[in-house]
This record gives C-alpha cells, structure tokens and sequence, in this order.
C-alpha cells in the first residue's frame, strides 16, 4: 500500500492522524442485531435474487454468487438501513420526525422509508444535486406525512451538517445518518445474511465501501452465519481513505476523490464502521477507474444487470484479487453484494468507454 | 389498420397477395409438443426469472410478469428454440450435422447447441456483420465438432439462402431455421409455458414478433396452459407486415424495413408461423420507434435489466394498449416476453435519446 500524499488532481489526502479504533463501538453491531433488522425488514424489502454466471465463474476460477441489491426498492441496498434504523425509533421520535442529509440513494431511500411508516422526513440535499435524483427523493417524500420537505442548500458557501443540525434541532427531529449509525449498519447487513441463508456458506466475500456501512453490516453477517468467510472491502484508488485506515490503524481522510464510483466519494469511515472493520474486515482493496468500468461492462453486457458504478466495485474487487493471487481464489465459493443500479443511462456509454484504461 | 404503402423511408412494401393460411399447418405445434420440448430442454436451458414492477403496474393498471429471456443462454430466448429442434434430430442426421443463416441470436444459439450436443455446424452469415457478433458465435463455435464454421457472403451479390443451400446438399447437413420450423416453434414456445407455470392463469400475453416463431410457440402455449388468455403480436410500425398478413389473411412482406428493434426486420411470418397466427393469435399491435426506445427507458431505469430494442417490444405494445383501450386491460393479469439482451451498450444511449419521438 502507497501512503505517498495523492495529488491534487486524485483527491485532497489528509495525514492519517485521527483517532484508533474504539473497540467498544465493535460490539453496538451483533448477528442477533442484523437477524432482528431482517425480521423488521421483511415483507417491506425485497428479497433480492441471488445471480450466477459461467462467464465471471471463468474469469476469476471460482463459483461466485452476486447479490442484487439494484433490485432493491429505490434501486439500492439503502433502503435497508434507512428503513430498519426508523421502523425502530420509540413512538416519540416517530411523531416528530427524521432529517438526514444525502445527495445519493440514502436520501431516496429515508424519504420511501418516510412513506411507508408515515414518518415526517426533512431531506437537506445540494440546491446543485441532479434534477433526477431531486426528482426522485421529492417523489417517494410526497407519500410522506405533511411537513416533509427537501431543503437545499449551497454546497460553496454552507456546511450540510450546520444546515441539518440546525433545523433538526429546532423541529425535534432525529437524524437517519447514512451510515454511521447501529441501527442503519444493522439494516445494511440483512443483505449479506440474506446472501448466506440462501447459497450457504462463502470463502470470500466483496463489498463494495464508501462511508463503510454496508462492509460492517456484511462483516457482522459473515461472523454470524459464515465465520470461516474473509470479507473484503472495495475501494476505489482514488478514494482509498478506508484502505489507508485499515493499514495504519489510525481514521484517514480522503477529500473529493475524483472518481466514477460517486457512492463511494465519502471522505472517510464513520467512528461506528472504522471499529466494525477494523474487528471484522480482512482486507481492503483498491481498484481504479478503469478496472471499474471494465467490470460495469462484463455486468451489463454479459449480465444483462443495470448497475451503477460504484456497485460494480466488488466485481472489479473479486477480478483484482483473482489476477494477483489466484491461488487464494481458485476453486473457491465468492459472494459479491451488486450495492444498486441508479445510474443515467445517457451516461453509461461514456463510462463503459473508459473500460480498462487504467 | 392502414394498408396503404409505406415509402421507401420505412421499408419496401409488396402487396398482400400472398397465400392464405395453410390450416394443416398449424397442426403440427401443439402444446403436448411444447411440454415435450420442456423435456429436452430441463437442466440445460435457464428457467429464466419473472420480474414485477410497481412502476410498470400503475403505468398500465394491471399485474404485470416479465419473462426474462435475456438472462437466457446466449442471451436470448433463441436458445430454446436451437437447441430443441437440434436434439430431437435422429442420430443419422446429428451425425451429418445443421446448417443455418442468420446474422443475430439465432446463429449464436445453434452455435452454442452444436457444443453442447457434438453436433457440427455451419453458420452462414454476411461479411459485414457487426465484429461483435462473428466473434461471439465463433466463440461458441470452438465448442463444437471439427468441421463446424461460419462462411460468409456478400449480401450485395449472393443470397444467403442459396449460399447455404449448396454448402448443405454438399455436406448432407440438416437446415435450421431460424423460426419456420414446428420443433423451433415448439422450443421457443417453452417461454411462455414456463411463465404460465410460474404465475398462473393470465388475461393477456404480449410478445415481440419477428418471424413469428416465438410468437406462434407463445400461442400454442396459452391454448395449453391459458386458454383463455389473449395473445397480442407486437412490431414495429414499419415492419408491420405481419400485421397486415393478420388483418388480410394473405401472407404479407415487407422488405428491409428500418426500425431499431432489428430483431423484427424479418420480411414476413413464415408458412408454419403464419398459420399459427392466424389460428391462435388474438391481435397484433404495431408500435413506432420512439415508444420502443420509452418502453427500452422504462426497462432499464426503473427495473435495472438490460434488454435489446426488440424485446422492448412487449412493453410499448401493453402500454399503447392500454392508452387505447384501458377498460380492456385495467385490472387485469397480464404477461410479457422479455425476448433478450443482445444490444451494443455503447449504442444504448443513442437509442434512448429516441425516446417518445414518434
């Protein structure tokens, strides 16, 4: 692993001086947490198929098992978590509401959420986010109780959390994080055990991560229901702040890293899911872009999956690791989470042009 | 329906004084041969998934199943077909081994049945078919026995019909085509029989029609499973000649016609094809390019699967109709052949900014 400073051009890279993992953080996360999200979770989300194919079996020598959370309502594993973490708020909280701040799937995902419980949901999103995805979120919001809103704000000049924590504050709400949360990390683990109750037993499995929630939930999934199972955490190269955290020990920041997996921009692991991977995680990976778009192409065309990018992190993961070891991978049973497919299609082909150029 | 002839922009018209139906041969696909072409089929060809929508339900106001012949071997329901018609040749014939032309699924299909069977094939096809699909049936090509090849011709001087027919009287070999043939007909019809087994009853059956093989199998099917069920044709606009064959009775062909669902350009139904729709077909609808390239939009946005523009086909056809003729369709159980996924991503972004242009 290369600790040398990124230039400006791969990301704004801070020293890796922050805090240690806190290992009581570890144990908010159990399997019994994630099985009893699961029973929250069921019949609301789907239970998204289980895929195979010959041709990524031939690739990478193992029979591999890929999890298709695009299938997931609102096109994303978010739903889980956001889902799970305000099903389970006491009445109080409830009757006053919920605020997150999220430009990607997790606003989607609390404003559908918000919908189905009859929770008030306040969104604080970029006033610069895609008309699309501001399109969506206020689409699921208007199933949501009165006094749901998105609240934009300006992305130069204000700081989302002053912006959140200030409305949060004064209307009582609580705030869904998006993944530094026990109970949203416990939502996002009901994938992998899903993965687990359905195809046994895994040697590997490939989770794509950004803030970390998803990897710590399938982390915990795999203690629970696969312990032999080493789980691996996929970053992209230019906004590798977990890889950097898992080698030194220490929480290390990427800022903006420039990259196509935009779910995986987050500057850094949340307190929560630094100790969860730090206790649970084997290895962090590192893919670039290119790697990235070659398995958003093997996805789609062979596929016949729609995915976004940053879902097809753990693909290039899997492929990544199977090229420099092989004899760790050959003949092995691998789980691969596909983490949602909100992609702009207008743009895939642009994307799929990047494929291999590394 | 406007029998009018089309200008040269959307395709050659000749007049509809074909034959007429040929009772007789619509006898020959039944649903016991369908059921018996399950049989053969059993544990090599994919029992492809159904899908459901929410957002395609409320868009049509009716249940909504989705065969997934995408996610079929070779990437489209073509599979079946091949593969049944090749193992139910006698052991003389299997012997002497297949011939076929086709530049699309189909030549893939009997290329991947010739390995999985032993049985040699030759592949016609033109010398300017697109690189990507020369390569993938070469592909499966190297799977089969010794002598198997593709040749080409030039589709300005030869015809591929005579360019085959010398290389199979040469040879001894047994031709496949790609859709006139009962034990085609009968393979493809497996589709549907499985998607009435899945799901049930339905009220309707919408399925892309090119040359009318699945189509024909589609209907035969229903009449075993469904027979209740209406079974609805779909073309494009401007290669409606099977939809000017159904409303005369006569056998109708229009040559080279110009639409992006290029898996409908057949000229006309074949003599089997086109009495099985007259026998057991109860309409055919014809849809424009920009409802094919909305329905394509639909798919792979809201429901994340990759398909070809003519399995978009089904999809724009229930949703004209049900503009047309809501209190027909509202409420209803109503099933969709999804035919394959077979498209050029890089392409795909073009198609879709046609979407809604007619």
């Amino acid at each position: 692993m290369d600790h040398a400073p990124l230039n400006e051009s791969t990301g704004g890279l801070l020293p890796c001086s922050g805090d240690g993992p806190d290992a009581a953080l570890a144990r908010a996360v159990s399997p019994a947490s994630i099985e009893a999200a699961g029973r929250v979770l069921a019949g609301v989300a789907h239970r998204t198929p289980v895929v195979t194919s010959r041709t990524l079996d031939g690739l990478v020598g193992a029979r591999v098992f890929l999890k298709c959370e695009q299938f997931q309502r609102v096109g994303a594993f978010k739903f889980r978590g956001a889902y799970a973490a305000m099903a389970t708020l006491d009445g109080a909280a409830r009757g006053r509401g919920v605020l997150t701040y999220s430009s990607g799937n997790h606003a989607q995902a609390v404003a559908c959420a918000a919908g189905l419980l009859g929770v008030r949901a306040v969104i604080v999103m970029p006033a610069d986010a895609p008309r699309i995805k501001l399109d969506a979120t206020r689409g699921y919001l208007a199933g949501a109780p009165a006094g749901s809103r998105i609240v934009t704000y300006d992305r130069g000049r204000e700081v989302r959390e002053a912006v959140g924590g200030a409305i949060a504050r004064a209307e009582g709400l609580t705030i869904v994080p998006p993944y530094d949360d026990p109970a949203v990390i416990a939502g996002q683990g009901t994938a992998a055990w899903e993965l687990f109750g359905e195809v046994g037993e895994l040697d590997w499995l490939f989770v794509p991560c950004g803030g970390g929630g998803l990897l710590s939930g399938s982390a915990v999934a795999a203690r629970g229901r696969s312990p032999g199972c080493r789980v691996v955490g996929v970053e992209p190269c230019a906004g590798d702040d977990a890889a950097r955290s898992f080698a030194s020990g220490r929480l290390c920041t990427v800022d903006n890293p420039q990259t196509i997996a935009d779910g995986a921009r987050t500057p850094c692991l949340g307190r929560h899911t630094f100790a969860l991977v730090m206790a649970h995680v084997s290895e962090l990976v590192t893919v670039g872009d290119g790697a990235i778009a070659s398995a958003l192409r093997l996805v789609s065309e062979r596929l016949k999956l729609v995915i976004e990018p940053t879902a097809a992190l753990g693909v290039a993961g899997l492929i990544e690791l199977a090229r420099q070891r092989p004899e760790d991978v050959t003949g092995g049973r691998v789980g691969v989470i596909l983490t949602g497919g909100n992609v702009d299609l207008d743009q895939l082909g642009s994307i799929l042009g990047m494929a291999g150029c590394d």
